[in-house]
């Protein structure tokens, strides 16, 4: 672990703006030096707690005078390292910026800061009728779910971040702020900033507060669970809903070890099979059309009846259950960690890049889970490796290598919303090719100095995958390669 | 009109490549030198022609060497002289890279040539029982219609472009070529280069293909004409319909001269009151759902009884006297041509944001004409301008620079689906402050000679908005006050 102090001064500017809302405790450092994944502790040199925008500038300019990363640091739940200060630097936690600055029902919008999370905002707005989809598992930040383009279960029906911001408040790497757009629901006025930014994970600037849209929340909501023969035909039901055009709010799948994992860690009672966890909205005669279309398709490919749950502290019960499987799932082997992996690919190619995934994975010695957002085409295979046996790391690694390569060969990407951080980083000339000297090309222009989340998202000119953990930092590679 | 030659040897160099896809003929440059609005002839010195990607690398190659600039063309169907050789230069006419390079039903995406239009992709598709539902009412290119975020009237269901195209394939200034993403449905792979493009309106690169979502061609298509004693009341029956969470296909405004003009044009005997059509999609059980629930919300505001058409031809034909509404309106004054306003509003202030502008009009002098796609807040003041007359010009400008500023006060946008061009430059500033320096940073990177569609959408630093027209180029400016 860098033990490297911050260059002369910084330390006084930032706790003269400061005062005590500037830590450089160890324990402090390593709670903001690590993600919830396998990547290893690489802590921050400091950490911040704005208040305000206006600090978030001061602490961006005094970052800048004396070429210091900057991290911006949300609920520290991403997956690829997007919060490792690679090569030091100061993390900036937003969660004191954690104010609900407006709310607009008639508009169906609110802007927020960026330390609000998804829970709070969804407690605030449950008493005007409203609510906001995006659904990640975890309690995130409203501004790390916009720097990462997060989604989650409800993207097949609501759409990700990127259909669910209207505007942003980014403050530059030049130390300035900007909007980036009005609150108009569409704009045809210049370039669209706002998608530039989001899922930028802190490399082009740090975002302060966040305007997004909402949706009424549905006069019926369904939940059903439905337990299939093998995880084929639950896959190939999946893909009948979606080209059916049914329009279905969350589509999960999850394997048997998954469902074993879900009865133990929270307590259900469902069949361990190859299942679908369906979620339908709307009026309830339209809902009634929904699940009986979905039925017919899950009967076609053997699914079982299925058993509709309206009522709320069920449904919500069930879907706890299912953003628990990560933490479940490694629960059954202590002191694993995960390694989640996040392909996704065109629907019609899903059965195929799950099925040679599953063949693929016969010879795994890890224990492995799937499961997915499989309306998107988007899954993961979760890996549980004990970071301190290396060979198991490399044995998840190739596996992962081959997935995204099996991915990306159906014209899919290495990262359905997870994100680059570091940890794919190798991937990006395979995905994108020449695109990424554009992706630099803007890094150069936004962040001349590198001083935003260094190491993250655009790949070194020049270094590219090897075995699929290349092209990030030294430090992090060397720490890659000697687990904590 | 500047008849300069292009650089000694670019035509040579361009005919060597083209052959007699490459004209300098007056009528030919003429033709790609307008738009279709009040916005004067500006036409390129050249235009070629090409028929695949490659000839489009060595276009750019060749416009790079000479430093001549380069004008993408679609269908000449924007209103903010986003093709006008404000420079002179070589328009890329891409009406020969039309075709449909593959539909993928089962994906429910398709990939197109940049040159193919939204009524040949439709036509197409119908056998699949898909449809392509952006539709700004032109036969416009899809190439054109993503380089512009062009939306219209299904918007408000559908989305705009931005939320349709998944990957572009663009010729970079620097004659290199890159897709912008792959094909699944969502990514979190790196900085989101296609919404970078969409909307860039030619400015960072030329889109040679475009790869779009698609969908299912609904059950169930009911359209239905509601006319009301007042604008205010069709108003505030959209405004409720879009908070009362309707899915609403389609919410069209059209006030009394607007009926009147399609009634005599397009030989239909709609009454001529304010009116509201509108389209919904669904099952038939939700189709009847969505328009008992409509019905009521425009019987509390007066509006009459719904007679709703499900009969294609019959919708076809309203949508048709709907999109010609422009060319009805122009119809009535012959020699005039159109200066159509756009802009757009959070929803809750659509109804104040007309109202004023209803009264500023009342002192116009100029026929004038609204209708607009009101579920996304989104309006169109119509002038009908006589181009030999300065003074009306003049007028129209004033009034449509009140209309955006009173807008841009609502937090909206001085345009929200026509785009920037250069007839609203002038107004960058006023809506982005500072964002506009991320944008000129943007274009300078990845068009450091400024070749790609210069003058257009970035407005040159240090040059503002006086009233309203101002922040083009010279050439521009002259012949907007020089009529043709």
């Amino acid at each position: 672990m860098i033990e490297t102090e911050l260059g002369p001064g910084l330390v006084e500017d930032l706790s003269g703006l400061l005062g005590d809302r500037l830590s450089t405790a160890r324990i402090v450092r390593e709670h903001h030096g690590k993600d919830t994944s396998f990547h290893p502790l690489c802590p921050p040199q400091a950490v911040v707690f704005p208040e305000n925008e206006d600090e978030v500038c001061r602490i961006v300019r005094a970052c800048l005078r004396h070429r210091t990363p900057i991290i911006p640091y949300g609920a520290g739940t991403p997956t690829e390292g997007h919060i490792s200060a690679l090569k030091g630097g100061v993390a900036v936690d937003m969660s004191r910026m954690n104010r609900i600055l407006r709310v607009s029902p008639s508009d169906l919008d609110v802007t927020v800061e960026a330390g609000v999370t998804r829970k709070q905002l969804n407690n605030h707005l449950r008493d005007c009728g409203l609510f906001f989809p995006i659904d990640p598992g975890a309690d995130a930040t409203i501004g790390g779910m916009a720097a990462t383009r997060a989604s989650g279960t409800h993207a097949v029906r609501y759409g990700t971040m990127k259909e669910n911001v209207l505007s942003l408040s980014v403050v530059l790497p030049n130390g300035e702020r900007i909007r980036t757009a009005r609150r108009a629901r569409k704009s045809a006025a210049g370039y669209d900033l706002t998608s530039l930014f989001i899922g930028s994970a802190g490399t082009l600037g740090l975002i302060t507060d966040v305007t997004l849209r909402l949706h009424g929340i549905p006069e019926t909501v369904a939940a059903g669970v439905c337990g299939f023969p093998s995880l084929e035909s639950a896959v190939a039901t999946a893909i009948a809903v979606i080209q059916s055009g049914v329009p279905v709010a969350r589509i999960e799948l999850m394997d048997e070890l998954s469902m074993r994992a879900l009865n133990g860690y929270s307590r259900l009672d469902l069949p361990v099979a190859p299942t679908l966890i369906f979620e339908l909205h709307g009026t309830a005669a339209s809902v009634a059309e929904q699940s009986d279309l979905v039925a017919v398709l899950a009967g076609d490919n053997g699914g079982s009846t299925i058993e509709w749950r309206t009522r709320q502290e069920e449904r919500n019960r069930l879907w706890q259950a299912r953003h628990d499987i990560y933490f479940a799932l490694l629960a059954q082997r202590p002191g694993a960690e995960g390694w989640p992996t996040d392909v996704c690919v065109p629907i019609a190619s899903l059965a195929d890049c799950i099925g040679e995934t599953l063949s693929d994975l016969r010879s795994c010695s890890l224990p492995v889970a799937i499961l997915g957002h499989v309306g998107d085409g988007n899954f993961h295979v979760l890996f549980a490796v004990d970071p301190t046996k290396p060979q198991e790391l490399a044995e998840a690694k190739i596996f992962n290598d081959r997935m995204i390569r099996r991915a990306i060969a159906f014209d899919g990407t290495c990262t359905g919303e997870h994100g680059i951080g570091y940890g794919k980083l190798g991937y990006m000339d395979l995905e994108h090719g020449g695109a990424v000297s554009v992706m630099r090309a803007l890094k150069q222009a936004l962040d001349p100095n590198d001083v935003f989340n260094p190491g993250k998202v655009v790949p070194v000119m020049g270094r590219s995958a090897t075995a699929g953990v290349a092209g990030q930092d030294d430090r992090a590679r060397s720490l890659l390669h000697t687990p904590a």
